[in-house]
């Protein structure tokens, strides 16, 4: 391979290793907080969502799942207390999906356990164009 | 929850929304160029590492994976004629990977095929603190 070559893939390749580090702390965050990483990235997207709430239709966009993983990952949340339905002041056929107490205060852990986290890969983005 | 928790977790949701499209389809890219996700960042970390060869041990730390997995990952790679070996000349008992020819071949495909993704990525997150 040529010197040009390898410069070529270097941003990349500094890139992904940094990303690979911080969704691998991402999980472990989760994961002390009681969560699994996909249960944590449920609760953001809901909670980051315009209102706090949101629908299944709309997390199988965000969460890049399909509608069956989505529907199980939400009636999981909901058996394990951490999410809440009820229907839709829009659409009464459809559900809005919100957080509990409980999934609101350990979605909060998880996020400022992760600040320092987001905050370097932030930096790091920022400094290197990929 | 109130107005101010859903802000606060707002550009958070954004950025994994967004990553996990990234992800999504730098995987199904691979897939095109005959790579599972896993050789096509094992042939970018060798790539992009500053000579164009690495260790079993680097990888470990780039990919964010077990020794086990990254030998396993590596001998792979290697029957599958992307990746060869050869007696690092640093260290005669350590091993430095390269890209054979047509693992060279397939990691451009997916790289420039990705091209356009990498750079609405980078956009998104130069836009938009997290």
């Amino acid at each position: 391979m040529s010197a040009t070559a390898e410069n070529r893939y270097r941003a990349a390749a500094l890139f992904r290793a940094e990303l690979r580090r911080f969704l691998r702390q991402s999980e472990d965050c989760a994961r002390r907080f009681g969560l699994t990483p996909r249960q944590h990235l449920l609760l953001l997207q809901i909670a980051g969502s315009e209102t706090g709430t949101t629908t299944v239709s709309e997390l199988v966009r965000r969460l890049a799942l399909t509608q069956s993983a989505v529907t199980e990952l939400v009636q999981r949340a909901e058996e394990a207390g951490l999410v809440a339905r009820k229907p839709s002041a829009l659409d009464g056929r459809v559900s809005d999906l919100r957080l509990t107490e409980e999934g609101d205060r350990r979605l909060a852990g998880v996020h400022d356990a992760l600040g320092p986290e987001r905050e370097r890969l932030r930096a790091l983005l920022q400094d290197e164009p990929k």
